[in-house]
């Protein structure tokens, strides 16, 4: 299985790619699409930028599944509004490609890469450096998005366990993406 | 110029096609996209109804030019964010074809259809039926999404006075589409 971790934002998108073969995780490639290069007030534009982005990072890497981070609500409004369309251009570049797409909170993505949900941003680069075998720190935002796709790699094995307990619990939870519903 | 205008909502989404000719505008198609038949917890899947549905009446009716409502954020920050994922969910799929997209408030919408920026729903849909010649009222989603094309008609043709007179505001102008920027 081959998952792409995205981490959304307007300004800066992270992306991670990760193979993992049973309990194993190797490092495939990560880096960032950013809109900086077109003016603020051209949302379509910044959208595409993401949205085409993300189209030839899964061409390029062909991944198997995806995960993506579910943002939060923000102080100001208007950010709320802008990280969500920004979010929904990068699952829809997602699912537009027929690829299955599961979600996970932030505390998900750090319980399950550091081991606790109040992990610190630098705390989070070195787990991730360290369960991928990285020469060095990985960047802030590409740690994020291979983090997503670590947490992805955990549910999977976590799934594939439950079943063989229960093979319908485990179709149902698939459907979902093995993250959290909202 | 043909203009598809597009009314962003996560439960139902309008749209409206529209034929421009000068001052003369002509009805073409209009309907709703709902995902509805979605589990209301699998986002993905519903932002991807969303994407396949305006590429659908995308190719049915080859629109030339595209213009979506901006939306506004909600009393609940969680709606908001859902509803700007599927405003980026419907942006993204008219600019991943290279669709050029207007963006217009509900105010503009309403100053450009019914004269007045508080026109109630009723007025707007005897507008929309008046301005179209249409044998019957149009639903209210349909009704919003003919009329932000008919907003972006009104502007097109603004931009063309505008540009006999100064060749490179309209330049600028176009660049946001015409509608205002946000």
């Amino acid at each position: 299985m081959r998952i792409l971790g995205i981490d959304p934002g307007l300004q800066t998108t992270g992306f991670g790619v990760v193979d993992v073969d049973g309990p194993s995780l190797a490092y495939v490639a990560s880096g960032t699409i950013t809109t900086g290069h077109i003016p603020r007030g051209n949302l379509p534009a910044r959208l595409k930028v993401l949205f085409d982005g993300i189209a030839e990072v899964r061409q390029r890497y062909q991944p198997t599944a995806a995960a993506v981070e579910i943002v939060f609500v923000n102080m100001n409004p208007q950010s709320t509004l802008l990280l969500g369309q920004a979010r929904g251009a990068c699952v829809t570049a997602l699912v537009a490609c027929d690829l299955s797409v599961a979600e996970y909170t932030a505390v998900q993505v750090k319980r399950a890469v550091a081991g606790h949900g109040q992990a610190a941003k630098a705390q989070m680069q070195a787990m991730v450096q360290r369960l991928l075998k990285l020469p060095g720190l990985p960047g802030p935002d590409a740690a994020d998005a291979l983090g997503i796709a670590i947490t992805h790699a955990h549910a999977g094995s976590s799934l594939a366990r439950i079943a063989q307990a229960t093979p319908t619990a485990r179709r149902t939870s698939a459907m979902y993406g093995g993250g959290r519903a909202y």
